[in-house]
């Protein structure tokens, strides 16, 4: 099979699709004929060298696919060879080919095209497990999203709001803000021009965020403490704006406030089988239904990893950018 | 009646036993004829003019009482004029009666005398809350109570053992740590002499504590933080080392875990009384069976609570230092 590999870490030219070894399905892994994969920000961190895989875990790149069965390994049930899958993956997903622990697996949702369904499995997830099995979110509470227009934010405004909360989200531009309102946010707040403590305050009776899903990290959390209302719960996803920050915990104690941080990839297959059934349980019924889409950028070659990696390290997109197989 | 009043803040000789008001029950509450109170840090902060009571409470200090009920206030039931009872309270427990919301009293548990019960609502609502109801500790886990021999700690010993957890705690002598072990600590840290980050590994096979209960604050985050295990729980419920520290988001995301702050006394009726009703429920049966028993250190009559005071401030007490009406 053909893979996107990393010969050595640099910028998106150091992405190459060279032929590899096709993987096999161990005791309790599928084998799936990848149609899709999709960027995450995880990824641009191991091209440059960052964060490598997970022992155990595929050398290539990519959290998530789409595809079909084409083979069952030892001790797999419930699942067939030509079934329609999506998967939340170690790595491995910039291939032709995956092998993936069963419970990794959940079906393309109904009427959504296999190519698409590549934009779910770490989005849904990790809302899911952040958002609501870690912060858990309850109706008629105000979630705010760091970041509205991602992928993630993009599935994090819909799934709040089909559990009934009110949804504020940050992002940079106009264009981006709108999109953010058609998926249903509440409350748009251009982080360029205003500051994202006063506008929630100011939407919510001087109250704050019940929740906030961050990906900013060390950059945010002072703010991100004062935004927060009573009993309020910060869940910290990414760090793109540092590592190190001074935490006042007088605020958070005034507050009885909590913070959590987690990531999915270092999960131990364990963990992110339980991750999976709970939005299997939750979360797919919405999908099928059509009350919930995922947001799709566009699509590009996955040969053409290099591009993807420009578009999501510029920030130009909204929702996620997938990369589709030969 | 008489009442410890603070005329101007101050140190310990700013507590004047004088005649005050009697306070009368409203709509919902009981009038409680003082047996004990207790002393809690926050008290010395309000003695000193940092901690100023919430809204609607009492002007007098004391956060829980014992004694046996006077008066009932319209639209009590379940409780009777003469029922012995201990009571967490927004404040006035430094006097010979106070009026309390009827969801925030537990009966005197069996066995144990009126007296003493003045030790328990503080240390068991502060523990059951945070430890079980907050960081959710569970049988097999491990606890670090930082400070194991102060009323909070010799409770939280209790009560993990209760469940089935393993306990390590931190205390500055060995007469301390001996008196926690009587209670079933297991892994006894003198933080004078020891680090307790590579003690607690040590006991854990590396794996760290899934569950830290702190009263240090700032001084103690980031090693707190290095001493959680993977999923760990870091419980803040005091600040006596500091309110303000480096918080290493990237080392609390690589352990998915969770830092939460909290306290009681700020906390509105309603939240009080589900914390207490879960304590009656969970907590108090260990107590008539004699499972747990509250740790006291000494009883001092009420009127001389400065030397009450001294003792906690010099942290010369294992247990609760209780004050007694005359």
């Amino acid at each position: 099979m053909y893979a996107i590999t990393i010969p050595e870490p640099g910028g998106p030219e150091a992405l190459v699709w060279d032929e590899v070894a096709d993987p096999v399905a161990g005791e309790g892994e599928v084998l799936v004929d990848v149609v899709a994969g999709a960027v995450n920000r995880a990824d641009i961190l191991q091209r440059q060298g960052f964060y490598d895989p997970p022992p155990g875990a595929s050398p290539y790149p990519g959290l998530e696919c789409s595809g079909r069965i084409a083979a069952l390994g030892p001790g797999v049930s419930g699942w067939a060879v030509g079934d329609e899958v999506c998967a939340l993956l170690g790595g491995g997903g910039y291939a032709e080919k995956v092998a993936v622990p069963a419970g990794q697996l959940l079906p393309v949702p109904k009427g959504l095209d296999v190519t698409r369904a590549a934009a779910l499995p770490e989005v849904v997830c990790t809302v899911w497990s952040n958002v609501f099995m870690v912060a858990h979110l309850r109706p008629g509470e105000t979630l705010l999203v760091h970041g509205g227009s991602s992928g993630i934010g993009t599935m994090a405004i819909q799934l709040a709001k089909a559990v009934g909360a009110k949804v504020a989200v940050t992002a940079g531009t106009r264009a981006k803000l709108d999109r953010c309102a058609e998926l249903g946010a509440d409350i748009l707040i251009n982080y360029r021009e205003q500051d994202f403590v006063e506008e929630i305050k100011k939407a919510t009776d001087g109250a704050g965020a019940d929740v906030i899903l961050d990906n900013m990290g060390a950059k945010y959390l002072d703010r991100n403490i004062q935004a927060l209302a009573v009993n309020g719960r910060l869940a910290i996803i990414g760090m793109q704006g540092g590592v190190k920050g001074e935490l006042n915990i007088a605020a958070l104690l005034n507050k009885r406030a909590a913070i959590s941080a987690t990531s999915l990839r270092a999960r131990p297959t364990s963990e992110k089988t339980a991750i999976v059934a709970a939005v299997r349980e939750h979360v797919w019924p919405l999908l099928d239904a059509g009350h919930v889409r995922p947001v799709v950028d566009r699509e590009v070659p996955m040969s053409d990893a290099a591009a993807a990696h420009r578009v999501v390290e510029e920030s130009g997109h909204i929702g996620k950018v997938l990369l589709v197989t030969p």
